[in-house]
């Protein structure tokens, strides 16, 4: 019989580590809750009426159709037991204990409000295309809500957005909310000019983008300022409600600002499967739920256990598609030498390519070592790379087609929301 | 003053007509409760993976961006007054009124389940893009579960999917259906092969496509048997649940077929707004609600109210997207006839530019006159014409991209669901 690999995780993680195990006298089961493989990185463009949600996600068991010695279950992961060696998932009301030989789990990050859960209904999270596709509800939504507000104040509070987080995905967001209030949405509103939305990127560090140097991040948030995004520094969200977010600055006074609509982009936190996985091994856990691992990527004691993605903490190495995709590749790696003959476990080395992103239309930033770029030239590199990763020559093609419309055109093509929930919605505020 | 319209509904009746009102001295007013001008022909693409919702579902506000005469409201319509002439519409628990000189009702079309609303729930229409990703779901999530599925027999019900209704919808539909599970889900699966599924047609009437010649309507049947749908005619569907739907056949015994996925496309019901003019107007309905109009399109007794679209009952017209582009052209010449002092009513003249469906890959009817044709040449005018009343030009991209991938390829690029429902949905098996 071959050996059986679970992969929990259909990401950036346990996709390249399926990928490499293609040639492996192995039978791969990757489990996931979602049916595709989730190009995270642009989904605030997926958000934000650029792509559509099959262009960023396509559907897992298509991507490893031509791959035999993989199957596909969707399924929701409830039990790891490191003694039997079984993974416990549940769908449809049933439960499947699938057995393992060796375990990948890439199960990735979720959104966290640092204790203050019950701001998670009026600030959604971006981790997830049902997130995406409910931020592109409330954010196209805002403006239709402001045209038929005769209330001046409160359609200035449709028209405010406040993003709270200056990575890069907030920061991505930010810029691409006030790109669309200034350039997409030009001409659609009668009873107001769509350029008047106020945009606010909050954060409680000293500078928005610290995982880049600062003289990049400095000329970041000039780009964000160009384009109108009102950076707010060193504050902390203390308050969310329907109607407004408070901000509580350093010195102790509070800002209150009345904003229909929140991003919450501030904090990540590991999926519940990290905590499973300590209590049964005595790993230890960071603070956000990350599981330490060895420096090849296993559990301590646990040689046939690896933790790959977001979830996995080793050496200060950041939550990125990067580090995601090498250390699934490096997990299949040691699963592939093991059954060589080869058990010594191999040190996980990441090789940094680089961190990008993309700050407005026609302008990103690109940070490789010393090698700093931004304005022009970083969003060729930004297109490049993206276009390079993304799966599939189809999603690359569309995404092309849609980056050209809204990059060199004004337009949007996927702008489409579902109004179910909307005409109640504004009855909240 | 200007004079004003209100156009209710941004569907083809109320886009024509709002756009020949370009030039006029007009304020137009389009109250909708989406935010998009919906492609209905095309939706079943969108159920089935080939269109994202953006390519059909373009913002209506952005359509109309450039005509300075027209605003667009996304709101409920609850109420015309005939005598004051006011619309009232209801959005966020708030009521605006707006006051008309002119009305347009272009309202269109529900789905009606004959009596039997409680098979809503289990069979969903397919009239919106709410609709269309609900069915995209749990088409592409039946096979899912499928594959977790070890009993045969509940695996078979899982990969049975019931269409109901023959005509041009119900048949796209099974056709797509059909296409997906043999070619495009080909290899994606390890515990049963996807061209296994069974299509059904239902149709109470004699033969499916009754609105085309029957010498096209057999060679479009003969094309769906070849491609594995299986047609039932003759057979009235007495009960559906999560399971199975149940046909009474013309004799009077009963089939019982275990299918878990079913799509209603069998009645059309005219939007409550008829039932509202009648009452003021004592204007007859058709049985399926909609509304007789005068040979100009308006209510018998108010020359400033017309009906246009699908709600329309004129001289048997087919309630299909060119009669309401017609009409509402029609309605909104007679408004800008009537302002130049011109206010004898014209009769509304349709003119028949032919009816096409498209049964499978490649293999489309068209019909014309005494001109019919089927098969790839059909198909080719098929993809001209669409290509063509698709609005915009980025949309008519995007779909041509698609289409190249799904008909030239086997692939389709836009399978990705949102998962949240469906995890749980198989508990009710």
């Amino acid at each position: 019989m071959s050996h059986r690999v679970v992969v929990i995780g259909s990401g950036f993680g346990g996709l390249f580590a399926t990928r490499h195990l293609e040639r492996a006298d192995v039978e791969v089961t990757v489990i996931d809750r979602t049916t595709h493989h989730l190009f995270q990185p642009l989904l605030y463009q997926v958000a934000t009426g650029i792509l559509s949600e099959g262009e960023i996600a396509p559907a897992m068991r298509d991507v490893l159709r031509r791959q035999a010695n993989a199957r596909v279950i969707l399924a929701e992961v409830s039990g790891i037991d490191l003694t039997a060696r079984t993974v416990t998932a549940e769908v449809g009301g049933r439960e499947l204990v699938t057995p393992y030989d060796s375990l990948i789990v890439a199960a990735g990050m979720g959104t966290t409000y640092f204790g203050h859960d019950e701001f998670a209904g009026d600030a959604p999270g971006l981790k997830s295309i049902d997130d995406a596709l409910e931020l592109r509800a409330r954010i196209f939504g805002a403006f239709e809500m402001a045209e038929l507000e005769p209330d001046a104040d409160a359609r200035r509070a449709w028209l405010t957005f406040a993003v709270v987080g200056g990575g890069p995905t907030g920061v991505e967001m930010a810029g691409q909310i006030a790109d669309l209030a200034r350039r997409t949405l030009r001409g659609n509103f009668r009873n107001f000019d769509p350029a008047d939305a106020r945009v606010l990127l909050i954060d409680a560090g000293p500078r928005i983008l610290a995982s880049f140097h600062p003289r990049l991040a400095a000329k970041a948030a000039a780009e964000l300022a160009r384009i109108g995004v009102e950076i707010r520094l060193g504050g902390r969200v203390t308050g969310v409600d329907a109607g407004s977010i408070t901000v509580e600055r350093d010195g102790g006074a509070s800002d209150r600002f009345p904003a229909m609509t929140k991003v919450w982009a501030a904090g990540v936190t590991a999926s519940p499967l990290g905590q499973l996985l300590a209590r049964q091994t005595g790993a230890e856990l960071e603070r956000n739920g990350q599981v330490k691992v060895l420096d090849d990527c296993t559990l301590p004691g646990h040689p046939d256990v690896f933790v790959v993605g977001d979830l996995m903490s080793l050496g200060g190495l950041p939550g990125v598609a990067e580090v995601a995709m090498q250390a699934g590749h490096h997990a299949a790696g040691q699963i592939i030498r093991r059954l060589a003959g080869d058990s010594a476990p191999r040190r996980f080395v990441y090789r940094d390519l680089g961190s990008l992103s993309s700050i407005s239309r026609r302008f990103a930033i690109v940070e490789l070592g010393p090698i700093r770029i931004s304005g022009r030239l970083g969003w060729l590199v930004w297109l490049v790379v993206h276009l390079t990763f993304l799966t599939g020559f189809k999603n690359r093609l569309g995404a092309l087609l849609h980056w050209v419309i809204s990059f060199c055109g004004r337009g949007r093509s996927e702008r489409t929301i579902s109004t179910r929930g909307l005409i109640g919605r504004g009855r909240r505020s």
